[in-house]
């Protein structure tokens, strides 16, 4: 086996090349500089989800004992190639519909979210990706992400803060769909699991993105921004409660599992996505947090035993009962509460109803068709696959010194 | 020993659904909307004070070699549980002396800075406690600590501002007495050591606390909140000076120790806690740096050496000299410059001591006593008491994989 | 050899002590309270700023494997004494000059700013000064840089928040000016390299630094502050890419090398520092990153290669080809920006165009023979240098138990 095999110095480059001309190019055509009076966000809004995606999720995703390098590393340059991307997505669909563009900071932060998306999606098949097939799978989900949600906001009438928050389910069933086409890495490989140091700098993540939480399911509320702040906080103080008691109880031996902590705090903020600033009071955030915990410990119980090994799926960090179950949960719990706000007038309860699940369907629907054809392109061999010996491992694409 | 003995599934799961149960019901009871015109507390100072107590004291206590696990996620437990039970605490005070609740952000944001009291006990005990027992202190130590506030607000008409500033000196003197109670682990056992990576991550923690000390002091602020930023500023730097400075005068060789810097640093911040918007010149401020991180360092000096021992205190964090002295100088200090205020007029003088003394007082009195009665109360078989032997292993208490 | 040899008990207790002591008085003497009306930054901004300084560059220069306690705790030291001499040089010259003096927060701000210089030069002599020495060279630096700044603004006209940026050039310059005079390490020294795991908590320190840094490119900007800030964000994307891209193209094996990220991922912002705020469209900051990133990796391999072999200088973070080569190519942007600005009128640009280039070359030149004198004066025996068989070690100055 050749020094160079597999190497990507021949492709990686001239992608990443083409990519940044491409988007420099398109920036200076089209990017209106956006000349709104003044900023619609605030900077430390922005900042504070621009942290969520760097540190939150960089080290989230940092649980593998040998891919501490990747998941950073990548995190960073997925972000840098999706932001880009994403905001001149946008500032082109933003043309196309002759809709006014917003100021600078604020489609940053948009996109910032939407890469949200992303991200999870890359949990989902971390480890088992080469950086040639992330980034083109970085650029097709961020394409396909822009439209779903532009159709949603068009022919559903779904407002804009609400289908950018589709990005957690979007994310998940994008993601479980392309790992479907991956091979499967043998059950019990010493190189897909974490060590202790691993695990707490993945806490580390966890708690960047616990305590961020609220700012994202703000950033976009139109009003009642300070009941969204709080609702969610709630949400995610009972998910953290939560999700200590049922490790406690579904573990052997009744110990905690730094997996399930990992995965649940974070459920009840997921959950709260849709309808942080609309939930009344407090218990009923609280509640929630507490259904969303329960899903996403239960749904992993249920999902790595049955699900997966049935449909042939592994989803490395678990996106699907983190992110992916409690969504469902809130996209249900925005229509329980439709129902209960129009019950007095049932024809309109009806449109509305069907509206809203018509929403989620159409963005799962995208999500599992595109992904799925996206892990097909991804698994040519033009794209040089990696074999599964090589999964998780650092080595195969940094230099690594001990 | 069968492999269930001590385990906590027959009792810490109820505890917490219990809890957590209790919790949402009185939160659909009594919580108000809180309907305030606006929010009188910004998002980006919340925000400070919540990262203070997730990453900066869920880091800060997590020095010791095989207690990774436990410090960060007991932490995270920890505040969960308790920024609700605070909040509910606040509230029913509220309502039983019909004062008009404030807006939920700032109610949450008040909470979170109460729990800091009881994340600084949990110091004192760290690696001692199991699960259970840490969870009964905390739901105990939040009652007291509310109890013993709202008796320096309506009895001695102590400013609210100021009577939450208690938080250090509460905390230290109640963590104290519960570990009086607690059996002392060995002298020189490996496991109640650090490793220099372990050490890192405390460093981590430290210096989120000290970056954000400055909102912590001036959040509450009613006037002069820049005045009060500026003077922690200056009151830390010093402090930060100070310990090195000391650290290198006091060790054998003339070498740094991490130990020393860790506590040593933020002693300037805890002194200024009731004083920082009153300084009227950064050198006050400085001078009480200084003066604050001596007394950590040599306190740690003497409080390790001599008053431990005698006392059969194990005080795991030095939580005695890190947050009880320097905050015993910062009541110290105001009450001198509250002399110096009203050095004119007499009897308004005496009145005036007296009534700050009796609430320093107070407080420390009713922490020591109800730390000692909490501490008794742990140590009942009833509650799993777990062995010398277990002290300061994360394993008993989680899965870990090497 | 005895314990004590080579001790710093006796010198450096007593040089914190009376530097301490110095800026206490003068701080009594001269501090004026700078009753502005109120502040004119923002507190988050400030943080920000604070952040950058404190975890950014503390853990991103914490890459050496055995010099972790050093890297982080020396950095909260020169902190802790640079911004208080920062402020009290600030105030002198604002007192000579009979200026009026700002308030106090953003006093803080600005010599935090100007410290960025002197951690940036710390970078360069990193593992291979005593403590003794580093305090020295921080004042000689501050002090140094202060006198430069305000040169810039009184002899050549140029605004403050465009003579604070030259932070970066100065830092470099003055860093690289001070290694020359130490002796070079072994060329593979063990302890002069890095494991995955430093790597990690420096990549965590770079990912600090890339998200504040468009904090700190905005935060002086008189307006255009929004503008700045989406300019600085779109560079260091860039900046990003075109890091792993290079990357990929010059390492041996067609891998991505840590090193390579740890620098040029943030060259796009280094460079941005002059410009943000006047670039009027995002391609131009885009190209501008693409071209600083650039630099920053081929500069890495022309002076690592070239340039300090002949040099014999050792540059143990990079900050030549990480702050310098970027901050020199913004220079020339500057420049050219103005030639384009003005070319219509030909003798105001042939003015515009000296003075600017003037600023630069002074700013370089004070820093290369300041840098030179403060090098030559460290390695008197008076400051008991220490020999290379000891650099990098956090033993010879912290108490290490493992």
């Amino acid at each position: 086996m050749a020094a160079g095999y597999r190497s990507f110095r021949a492709s990686l480059p001239w992608l990443l090349l083409t990519l940044q001309l491409g988007f420099t190019s398109l920036c200076w055509v089209f990017f209106s500089p956006g000349d709104a009076p003044r900023a619609t966000i605030s900077y430390p809004a922005f900042q504070d989800v621009n942290h969520m995606v760097m540190f939150g999720f960089g080290f989230f995703l940092m649980f593998l004992r040998r891919f501490g390098f990747s998941s950073t590393g990548f995190n960073l340059l997925i972000i840098a190639v999706g932001v880009q991307g994403s905001v001149l997505i946008e500032d082109l669909l933003l043309s196309v519909l002759q809709k006014q563009s917003e100021d600078g900071l604020r489609r940053i932060a948009k996109a910032t979210m939407g890469m949200t998306a992303v991200v999870i999606s890359t949990g989902a098949v971390l480890g088992k990706t080469n950086p040639l097939q992330l980034i083109l799978m970085v650029v097709v989900e961020i394409i396909v992400f822009h439209m779903s949600r532009w159709m949603n906001n068009i022919f559903l009438q779904i407002p804009q803060n609400i289908s950018l928050m589709h990005v957690h389910l979007f994310g998940a069933y994008f993601g479980l769909a392309v790992s479907s086409r991956f091979s499967e890495p043998p059950a019990r490989a010493e190189k897909n699991t974490s060590t202790p140091k691993s695990d707490l700098l993945s806490m580390l993540g966890t708690l960047f993105l616990w305590v961020f939480w609220p700012s994202f399911n703000s950033m976009l509320a139109v009003k009642n921004e300070s009941r969204a702040i709080s609702n969610t906080y709630f949400a995610l103080a009972v998910s953290a409660v939560t999700a200590f008691l049922l490790s406690v109880l579904t573990t052997k031996d009744g110990k905690f599992r730094m997996a399930h902590v990992h995965s649940a705090v974070l459920a009840g903020g997921v959950t709260l996505g849709y309808t942080a600033h609309v939930v009344e009071a407090p218990w009923i955030a609280m509640i929630l947090g507490l259904l969303a915990s329960g899903i996403a410990i239960l749904g992993s119980y249920c999902v790595q035993r049955c699900l997966n090994p049935a449909l042939k799926i592994h989803d490395t960090s678990g996106v699907h009962f983190t992110f992916g179950l409690p969504a469902l949960l809130g996209a249900l719990a925005q229509v329980i509460f439709l129902v209960i706000k129009h019950w007095a007038d049932l024809p309109s309860l009806e449109n509305v109803v069907l509206i809203h699940s018509g929403a989620f369907c159409l963005t799962i629907s995208v999500a599992l068709v595109t992904g799925l054809i996206t892990g097909f392109i991804l698994n040519l061999r033009l794209f040089k696959t990696i074999p599964v010996s090589k999964y998780f491992e650092d080595q195969f694409y940094w230099e690594v010194s001990f």
